[in-house]
């Protein structure tokens, strides 16, 4: 059966831990066999795979993180959506596409029971890998349930061209945000976060984030959706009202090693203010799941939320990719293209 | 009328704005007229009054707190009890004692609508004032509602020899706490913190906090009720368990300006470890007092709860029990005794 596929898939490994700084040095490419799915497996040719920040913890140490971290000379791992191409699992038809957690390869042995049939007709593929899938989840989960967003708030969002905060920029204003501002870095994000992603104002921080904050939300704001922690977390204590809340988005949460967190000044404006602040991982939240794919998939059906990609080419510029995005080198979500949809 | 009462009343005001520590030359005695109660009035002839950390605050800047500021060669006032001697207004006969905000002088004119009566009888009048006033009501708030103290939970609580955190420690226990561990300045108050105060561990924060708090609570804890801030906070961030919450005590944040307030290390624990950190402000949850009230008084006469008080005599040493008090010269909750229950 096997005989019209690969005798062997490429897949990207750890060749060693970053010190400091990823870079492509940690990457390397080798090659596994592939073998036939037994009962409950899934063969799957990936066709496009997300590059998220939390790798970057799972690179970095052998400490506990929240999730499980990679060893040297091991697999990578992350989110993927590929098409069935072998095994005879109810359910998952070959040809259909999954949603999965073995990306960094050509070809995936994936057990059915982690992964979800996606359906290309509801939303592009990418989608279901950026606003419709966990990056778009943690920005719904992040500001509906942690920050509990009420109609007319005014929302600050840090990182607010990135994968989860355009997101979350898009669904604030859908979900009854009075004034939606983000911050990123430099004047063209800026301006790109008022003219093509929604927000009322964009906030270059590298020129001053305290005044830009102070000007675009001069009586303060009610939510910050925090994606960075240090000086945006300590410009938002200053500027959220009374009673104001904060949701610390645990997504990016490892793109800062524990020790090098910066320590926040002025926490005392949270017993003054009475503000509430609270980190969130997303997958504590999953029976918010459907009532989020259903709005989002209908938002994306009439356009009122648009969805953005940095899309890389090729399994071999995964790491490339992923460095990049680290640095901010995105607009919106991160992905890259491992193979055509469907092969001809 | 009022000739049975002198003509005027000493009242303590502020003679100075503090430059840094508070300190006796900050305060002086002035007197004011005694006048007669108009409609709706009370005059009352004070008992007990509180010191209290906020007043701190109060007395530093004209910067806008969460309360008025203190006017220089204006009287200062704080929470009081005393004998109703004149004034007619139903639901409060001469005679009776009344709880109300104008303390720092012998007699006072209040208006019977900021004014309490306390019964005598259900607890000894200093307890109006400390475990079962505003004090306590902190601590009960802090625990209850912005804490949301389970069943099982292992509590730390800071400064917990004073006031409000010997409110906090009992009446953690009695609400189910598990394990209830308090720090102190002093390995005097440390010891009583276990022998008197109903702790199961007694921490000496000047010895080693956050080995005394691994040692003490070596699976972590669940609930932290934070009266001080800086050091402790950042102890407690690492000592908590996932999930785990943070009460920030708004009733000391005056102790330190807000220029003081040190840089907070470390919080990317709270994303890491979904925790929740949540100012108050006790003025907020007045919903909650009744059956504050009604638990803490039953607790008082049972004996469960033991209420420590370190009482100062004299309206004109109002201002050395307050400054020893900024000091940690009290346990339990600093009053001064202004005058007899009853005048023979």
């Amino acid at each position: 059966m096997l005989d019209t596929f690969p005798a062997t898939t490429r897949v990207v490994c750890l060749a060693s831990r970053p010190a400091g700084e990823p870079g492509p040095e940690n990457f390397g490419i080798g090659h596994q066999p592939i073998t036939e799915p037994v009962p409950g497996q899934l063969l799957v040719r990936n066709v496009y795979m997300s590059v998220d920040p939390a790798m970057r913890g799972r690179m970095e140490t052998t400490e506990k993180h929240y999730t499980t971290n990679f060893e040297v000379g091991g697999p990578l791992d992350g989110s993927a959506i590929g098409e069935v191409v072998a095994g005879d699992v109810d359910g998952f038809p070959v040809g259909c596409y999954v949603r999965h957690r073995l990306g960094w390869r050509d070809y995936a042995l994936v057990d059915a029971a982690t992964a979800t049939v996606v359906d290309p007709d509801l939303a592009p593929l990418p989608d279901w890998l950026g606003i419709l899938g966990q990056t778009g989840f943690t920005a719904y989960v992040g500001l509906v349930r942690t920050g509990g967003l009420r109609e007319g708030d005014t929302v600050f969002i840090s990182a607010a061209a990135g994968a989860v905060g355009s997101a979350a920029g898009q669904f604030a204003k859908l979900l009854g945000a009075e004034r939606v501002i983000g911050s990123a870095g430099g004047a063209r994000k800026a301006e790109l976060l008022e003219s093509q992603l929604g927000f009322d104002v964009g906030i270059d921080y590298r020129a001053d984030l305290p005044g830009g904050l102070a000007a675009a939300a001069p009586d303060g704001i009610d939510l910050y959706f925090d994606n960075v922690g240090g000086e945006h977390l300590v410009a938002a204590l200053h500027a959220l009202r009374q009673g104001g809340r904060v949701a610390l988005c645990g997504m990016i949460a490892d793109l800062r090693s524990r020790a090098d967190s910066p320590p926040i000044a002025h926490l005392i404006q949270a017993t003054l203010k009475r503000l509430t602040i609270q980190g969130f991982i997303v997958r504590d939240h999953e029976d918010l799941r459907p009532e989020f794919e259903r709005r989002v998939a209908s938002w994306l059906r009439t356009g009122e939320v648009v969805s953005r990609q940095t899309i890389t080419d090729g399994l071999e510029n995964a790491a490339d990719a992923f460095l990049s995005m680290l640095t901010g080198g995105n607009i919106g979500k991160a992905l890259v293209r491992i193979g055509p949809e469907r092969l001809s």
